[in-house]
């Protein structure tokens, strides 16, 4: 199988199981928790839990599907949270919960999709150790997933955040999860503790690599197709690896920070294009990656293990 | 020992806990975390978790006192969110997280207590299938919590809520964490199936008496006894068992919806006597804790089970 084919295969299933327990709300406060969750979604998280799961045991993972549920979720809670937070009003194509319900509900609503991963973690289909193992690397991981959206916070009122700082971050707001999702398919499923380790590490990779490419999208993507707003990491002055590396090298992007015309976006791209940054970025996503992807030759040789790497690929080749 | 000795016991020991992993904070987020739950409060939550699970078996549950924190940690995450939401700037004498810090931070605040919370669950000293069983019961709870903060919320624009629907939202805003609590401590403690059935039925009770009474000591504490805002119950027109029984009988409140002098204060008090209102409140916090209490007489004839009893009666007393 593809990695395309697996991707759509899980996210089929994700969304039958999302249609089944948020398809049809019963009330308000429902309605506002399944509205983020059923407007669609990669399902990334639950594929990497299934494919890690699937990559250390012989024979299918569906069995797991709830407990993938259940990293879509805490994803998804996180989302709607963080969109209060940054006052957003769209997200998906859809108002945010904060817009279309508002902040109290949008409260509520992150806090019942946390509630309910860890009640379809808790209850996944593995021995008990297992279970409990997994339901404490979630409860870590959604407090790193808290320390990191804050440092991103703090971030936005400083102008010295070093790469280390930004990749710390990173780490904590977006790879955690992956490396998470990775490591509970991998802990369900039986797996040994080195195999786990390594799953761990390379989740987190996945995710630290998926935020460095959104970020290149941002600047990067021809207008219209990324679904975001282009260049709105330069206009409101944000650290990413780019800005970073770019005010490192003497190259002052703070005249960009107002709303941009199309030529002036082409004009920082060619700014940031002849300090030769884009590919320095690429360069370091594709190692993140790769140093990863080396590890798991501890995985036996299968056709899982070859679709992990692909997917370790596609996080560092989308949209670039 | 008498209740207050227990209770005085349990509360040493949670903070003791608290100060242990909470006292020393690192870096502004966990600062944000710890700050209303240093700030005290008479862990009534924690006790009765240890009191349940005093109650089925012989022996000091001393080791269940995380997870008793973990309840607490709990009740902590959702007054930092409900604060948020109500947009109140002081609780337990301190300014609340959103009020010294912001929103954000609350939130995030919030969410890393709620995680906290499942850590310490899913880590208690106890065998496996009832630690995965107390984890799935918590995270059960935290979506009912969740409910109930909602039914609290959309009753204040609506005039024509019943006493059975107030009564709904109290037993999930305030009864289900008693409850759980009780429920919990007998799970870990190894209690038969009608024993965690009785206690969860009798934390229930109790978490619902409790709200009452504090409806009762909204209007009727003395002034600054309370360390609340007296009558404020009145003034924001808020659904309270008082307020629903008045309208029931004709009496109409609403001209008192406006900053209240002590004299309206004890004109309200006066004409919602009249009606006997306020015995029939107290009655049904009585009869409430009452019907729960003779399901405890399935448990052993101990001294625990005797405090447990004057825990229910502790619920309807206080400040009455």
């Amino acid at each position: 199988m593809e990695l395309d084919a697996y991707l759509e295969h899980t996210a089929d299933q994700v969304d039958r199981l999302i249609d089944r327990y948020f398809g049809a709300p019963v009330g308000e406060l429902n309605r506002a928790a399944s509205h983020l969750l059923t407007a669609g979604g990669k399902r990334l998280r639950p594929a990497l839990l299934i494919l890690a799961a699937d990559a250390v045991r012989k024979g299918s993972s569906d069995d797991l599907m709830p407990a993938a549920l259940a990293m879509e979720l805490t994803h998804t809670f996180t989302l709607i949270h963080d969109d209060i937070m940054d006052r957003d009003s769209y997200r998906r194509g859809v108002p945010t919960v904060n817009h279309k319900w508002d902040e109290p509900t949008a409260i509520l609503a992150g806090d019942v999709l946390n509630a309910r991963a860890f009640s379809f973690l808790v209850g996944a289909v593995a021995p008990e150790a297992a279970r409990i193992r997994a339901t404490g690397m979630l409860a870590i991981t959604c407090d790193e997933l808290c320390l990191g959206q804050h440092l991103d916070m703090t971030f936005s009122s400083r102008n010295d955040v070093t790469d280390g700082e930004y990749l710390e971050m990173v780490e904590k707001k977006t790879g955690a999860l992956y490396g998470a999702s990775a490591a509970i398919g991998a802990v369900l499923a039986g797996a040994s503790e080195p195999q786990v380790e390594v799953l761990y590490r390379f989740g987190l990779a996945c995710g630290v690599a998926f935020q460095i490419q959104d970020d290149l999208i941002d600047l990067l993507a021809p207008p219209g197709t990324s679904g975001k707003d282009r260049g709105s990491d330069i206009r409101e002055g944000n650290a990413t690896l780019i800005t970073i590396l770019a005010r490192d090298r003497g190259l002052d992007l703070s005249p960009f920070r107002h709303p941009l015309s199309e030529a002036e976006i082409e004009e920082v791209i060619g700014l940031v294009a002849d300090q030769g940054i884009f590919d320095e970025v690429r360069g370091r996503a594709h190692g993140i990656v790769r140093d990863a992807s080396a590890l798991l030759k501890i995985l036996p040789d299968t056709e899982e293990r070859r679709l992990l790497l692909a997917l370790g690929e596609y996080f560092v080749a989308r949209g670039a």
